[in-house]
């Protein structure tokens, strides 16, 4: 293995031939966040978790139960809610500082060296405003330009757990608000050069279903010739069509594997005997 | 130079007859942060800083107004600001979150590349709940344990420029409430193992005066000889004192010298010929 850069030990040309070390990109939603015993059971498979490690937190109700309490109205156009600056104000305090380091604390008491992260934070995720085509998001980000691998990889190699909430920054001194499953796969697709990535989507069922009313009908394994099948048999519509789109797009960057899956299952949705849907 | 634990290269034993990289510590409070127009002319002049630095921030009046939007009491018993659980979440989110972000962010699109941190993150700063004894203070911590210079100088050695929150915890998934000002100390003793540091406290006048109703009495020195003359002549009482003892007291724990100035002479500040109170 040789640097590529003679000042940064972190910014390695990998040697593809070598084994990559595993990384988990564990991705949590509001069900987990907004319930105190859901998420302490599941930071405490979390911090279990040998290998190495990011976590990657969606914001929960509990922003918009504090917005209503400061008074500010939430924004929508056309049904979706828009980031007005009161409302990146709203967010940047309570997922990049209440849930962010009540997550962190937790997991230093359960012996994780954990480190809260925005975007913005060590220039990880840089982004920039949403274009405005028929609707103007507001201070929304879509994450543009290269994720900072050099300082994730030097986190990581030193023992520190990234717990990242979903804000990112443009660079320019603004925050901006970015979706947590966006980010979770960004972070996957730039590590996956280092690591061999599986990024776990903890979602509200045990994984995709193949009858939406029998949780135990799982489909277990996802490839393109499956994903083909299952539509062609209009096994799959809703929300997690783009979910599995973004599951293969990630694997086209070069992500091992993505994982659908309860979170309640994490421990098995680590080993090669997974509960959920693995995706690859 | 030899290695107390060869798992990490930064718990380095220092040799003392090497001459230490300069390391500027520098505390701003609420009249900086407050005011939009002061913090960005400071953090201009803060990224400019070509040495080792770190940034320490207090909260500001901000928490007290969210604290009021969100019909948040203030709890004083005798006078003393208590934190109570709906306190800790409060400050959590403003100082850690919307304060610490909006600095980071402002840093980042000034090309410092800031990581900000409470001191949960990475475990920087461990403290305990303080003592009850005449009075119960709630969630405020005092620092107590080890610092982890270890990874303050990870970030230090990779180019990030440390912007530290008033916020410590417990190790057992508590955050506390704890004065900048005592970090900023903390911070000091703990790196002046490895660097030659000086403490700067951004104030709200040119320095210690000697006419507190003459800004142009900055005394410019104080060794101790010098302070014993000022307190027998009975120049200087109030509130100064305690600062100038904290400061001999982080001197006498390793600290090169601590500078008690304004922050529009921070740049004048950080050289040999300082506009402020030089204490050492």
């Amino acid at each position: 293995m040789s640097s590529s850069n003679s000042n940064n030990i972190y910014n390695e040309v990998v040697d593809e031939t070598v084994t990559k070390p595993k990384l988990f990109i564990i991705k949590i939603g509001g069900n987990i966040i907004d319930d105190e015993t859901n998420l302490l059971s599941f930071l405490k498979n979390f911090a279990s978790i040998a290998e190495n490690k990011i976590l990657v937190h969606g914001g929960g109700k509990i922003a918009s139960r504090i917005g209503e309490q400061m008074g500010i109205q939430p924004n929508y156009i056309n049904g979706r809610r828009i980031t007005d600056e009161a409302t990146i104000d709203l967010v940047t305090m309570v997922y990049g500082g209440l849930v962010n380091k009540k997550v962190v604390a937790k997991l230093q008491s359960l012996q994780c060296n954990a480190i809260g992260l925005t975007g913005a934070d060590a220039d990880i995720i840089p982004a920039t405003k949403r274009p405005v085509k028929e609707i103007d998001y507001g201070l929304a980000g879509d994450i543009t330009g290269e994720l900072r691998a050099d300082k994730l990889n030097l986190f990581l190699k030193n023992d520190l757990v990234p717990v990242i909430a979903p804000l990112t920054h443009d660079g320019k001194g603004q925050m901006l608000n970015t979706n947590a499953d966006t980010i979770a796969s960004a972070l996957a697709i730039a590590l996956s050069k280092f690591y061999e990535v599986r990024l776990i989507y903890c979602f509200e069922k045990k994984g995709v279903l193949e009858n939406v009313d029998d949780e135990n009908s799982v489909v277990s394994l996802i490839t393109r010739p499956i994903y083909k099948v299952l539509l062609a048999d209009k096994k799959l519509f809703g929300g997690i069509l783009p979910k599995i789109d973004n599951a293969f797009a990630a694997i086209d960057s070069g992500v091992k594997e993505v994982l659908i899956g309860d979170a309640n299952d994490l421990l098995q949705n680590l080993t090669a005997d997974t509960k959920g849907t693995l995706i690859k």
